[in-house]
């Protein structure tokens, strides 16, 4: 059982799309079971929360059954440990309910007898935040996987928290529509996770984040509160608007257990292109024109720097269709007519190469020839783990500093790491910054950190562009939000959980 | 002064692009002065707030000097009536603060003695809820209208709460950038104002809406606290997304003072269709097909019956330019290529009509011709005041069962109504049911009346599409939000404004 993050990972695509799902992705991922994270984070106490005890197990049986009340430490482990091995609970409790008010009883229960509660989508968060820190009860949605309704004329889709991301684009395929959102751990991740992170990814340039496609949510509250705040309406403006609540709030304001969600229709074209320019700056220059002249059709608009790219061709023989160049980009576009989408971007080719803003580029819409490109942005993070060990950000910054992060960091660290650079999604102003040296070294993290964060900070940007909090952020969270903010989450946590018991010693601080 | 409702109406257009702006769109308007609210509705009574004093008036014009405080009745009076001159409180002070320090300051000093304020943007809601319902101070956003700064590359517009929409987007024209919303009040109507009341409009179905585009805000607290949350960024996942407590709380939960919103480019090809067809059924299958076909540049898509059409053509003498069908549909495109934009519009009209679905139409770009049809559409409200006496109800339905108010409403009313009819904008799902008579009955309103509602939750569809509850809609939100919906909304407001001196006998019942 052990071995599921590394089966996994093969149908997984690497963290540059978004929600990281392998080992490739993590500096200090290690294929070996972690520390507990008892052990490894001591100064974290226990809170005043219950112990499990045969009572509460025979209330739990009583409710789901056996088979739905997993209490073996072997059949619990996979719930215990994070997609990166980074973290590890040891909670001797899953439950599998398979209805919202079996999440109601089973968070009443809780609540009542104080029994903290992790709860769990598809496990593959990327900052501890889907399992148990120490032995609260896993409360897993994965049972919860049934598509309510999809409708055709409006695009709407309603379906409970634990449907797969991939399963519902599959099944909206035969409807003409798509997911608004697309994730490298689609294949495992679910949309109530999705939802309780925020997740962005690949499409948030053209399609938008979650709380804009996100049309209504059911959610049950730490004391076992049904709040159906499930509209299936594009417009509803009767009251606060709860449902954001939900959004991104890790699952410490509320158990997610259906939503309704708009989804786009599946476009009939799709054309990629790869890039070579001299210049960050004219990176941006690109990405402006092609917001201006694609507009429309743009879908997706990705940067890689010369010693990313060289790590990607270097260790793994990815191999370039184009000659070297510092900087890369990568766009793609989704429309509805092929001839017009290709007429577009010829024309755009011309008139940016021809003024020499961009010095070398392909274009393709030949599913292999694309796969081959992407394999160029989506590899890097595996690749860079051949160097050795990997420190690994994903911050927000504003656009016009998005590479500024590296050049600092570049005169910062000079000739003592193997690479220091960037890579991520233009669009929306995300950049993957990382170092690599041989091994892992104290001297270098303490010469990245704080000073990553205070840089970022200054900036206005974020620490966390779409990862969350989770565990391992908490004590940061400062460097992006204010104090006032910061108090205010804390009341609202307070007002929502008064008894603290879903998902303790994570987000806040 | 008092003409100010009627002198800005010829800038406005009509409420079919979503807040209504003008007498014209209501049914219970009227262009005399209306009776105060404490008269007109007794049974609402003034909460336990102070009576404003002269140290108070010290205060205020020790902090905004003697300009920016008005305290005579006549400087005070167009701050007390909306726009559908529905609604009259007697507030005898209106404040102008130009910074947020100021606003803090003195919501600060309200709290402390416990003085009602009553915030305002430009004053063009709906629903009562942007005047004083008694004495409540008037806070005006007016003179907190700067820039602060428009990204050209990343499309991020950071300004002032008090900016009107209009002005926005003439200056983002100059970036190459355009509004995301576009409201029919766009030249009165302030960008805080319409994040605060979650504003709709016209290009919802195209850029969606005001959850998805406002990346940051910075609010005032009731007690002053400034909460700065105006991040300009794409992607932010650092804690709970505390500036959604704004977006759409009709100012009980603080007062917006900045905002960080993403802009789309502005188009280069804008195209629109008026088409005729047979039933309802046919409009949907047209809004589907259209939604694949003409995918990424569609921006508008709208309908109209038979009884709406004919109001504007018989009253108003505007002019079809095709020929009488039951239904029509007008559709609008925005694109970055006409030649493309139009070579699909007409395969998708060839084929449509082809096949019998649509039975008439016309398309142009020519900008007079486009006026001209769009007046077909935005004159329905003005033509129905020719009637006589109009019933108004602005909600959502779910697509399939979005006409079906009308039919059961015809059955109802049978012949004892002028007009029983509907026509919205079919891409968010949002009809305008309009009943009209010769004059007001009370025996017609009770026919329409809880009935509408009652409907209209059946069908899990939202009583309020765009307009928010105001002062005129408590008492109805049940029929949209379930009583723990309710409850945590009360909760959030003691949470938020424990003294409930902002915006008080609004939007919770």
């Amino acid at each position: 059982m052990l071995s599921r993050g590394v089966k996994q990972l093969g149908r997984l695509r690497p963290c540059s799309q978004g929600i990281l799902p392998s080992f490739a992705c993590r500096g200090f991922a290690s294929p070996t079971l972690p520390e507990l994270t008892k052990d490894r984070y001591p100064h974290v106490k226990r809170g005043e929360f219950a112990k499990l005890d045969q009572n509460h197990l025979k209330f739990f049986r009583d409710l789901l059954g056996e088979n739905r009340v997993l209490n073996d430490p072997s059949d619990c482990e996979i719930y215990n440990v994070d997609w990166n091995r980074n973290v590890r609970g040891y909670s001797d409790c899953v439950l599998k309910p398979k209805t919202t008010q079996e999440v109601s009883q089973i968070l009443s229960f809780c609540n009542e007898h104080r029994l903290a509660v992790s709860p769990q989508g598809g496990n593959t968060g990327l900052v501890g935040g889907s399992v148990p820190v120490f032995d609260e009860i896993v409360l897993s949605l994965s049972l919860m996987n049934n598509i309510i309704s999809v409708d055709d004329t409006s695009g709407i889709l309603v379906c409970e928290g634990g449907c797969v991301l991939e399963y519902l684009d599959e099944q909206l395929a035969n409807h003409g529509l798509m997911m608004p959102l697309d994730l490298g751990a689609k294949g495992s991740c679910q949309i109530g996770g999705n939802v309780s992170t925020n997740a962005g990814g690949l499409r948030l340039l053209r399609y938008g984040n979650l709380q804009g496609n996100v049309l209504g949510i059911e959610a049950v509250k730490a004391n076992g509160e049904i709040l159906d705040c499930l509209s299936a309406l594009k417009k509803d403006n009767t009251g606060f608007h709860l449902k954001h609540l939900f959004i991104g709030s890790e699952g410490a304001l509320g158990v997610v257990t259906k939503v309704a969600i708009q989804c786009p229709a599946k476009p009939q074209a799709v054309n990629l292109a790869f890039l070579g320019v001299k210049s960050f700056d004219n990176i941006l220059t690109t990405f402006r024109r092609a917001k201006r002249e694609l507009g429309e059709i743009l879908s997706s608009f990705e940067m890689i720097d010369e010693q990313s790219i060289g790590a990607v061709m270097g260790h793994l023989k990815v191999k370039s269709p184009i000659d070297n160049h510092p900087f890369y980009v990568l766009f793609e576009t989704q429309g509805s007519n092929d001839a017009h989408d290709q007429e577009k971007i010829h024309r755009f080719l011309e008139n940016i190469m021809g003024d020499g803003t961009v010095l070398d580029g392909t274009v393709t819409n030949e599913p292999s020839k694309m796969r081959a490109i992407w394999d160029l942005r989506e590899r890097i993070a595996e690749a860079f783990l051949h160097d050795g060990y990997v420190f690994k950000y994903d911050i927000t910054l504003p656009l016009e500093k998005f590479y500024s992060i590296v050049d600092v960091m570049r005169e910062r660290l000079g000739s003592d790491v193997l690479r220091c650079c960037g890579y991520g999604h233009i669009g929306d102003g995300n950049i993957h910054f990382t170092v690599t040296t041989k091994e892992f070294s104290k001297d270098i993290l303490k010469r990245i950190e704080p000073f990553v964060y205070e840089f970022t900070s200054e900036l206005k940007g974020s620490i966390s562009a779409e990862h969350g909090i989770g565990f391992r952020k908490p004590q940061y969270i400062h460097y992006s939000k204010s104090d006032a903010a910061i108090h205010l989450m804390k009341e609202l946590k307070k007002l929502m959980d008064p008894k603290g018991i879903l998902n303790p010693y994570k987000v806040l601080p």
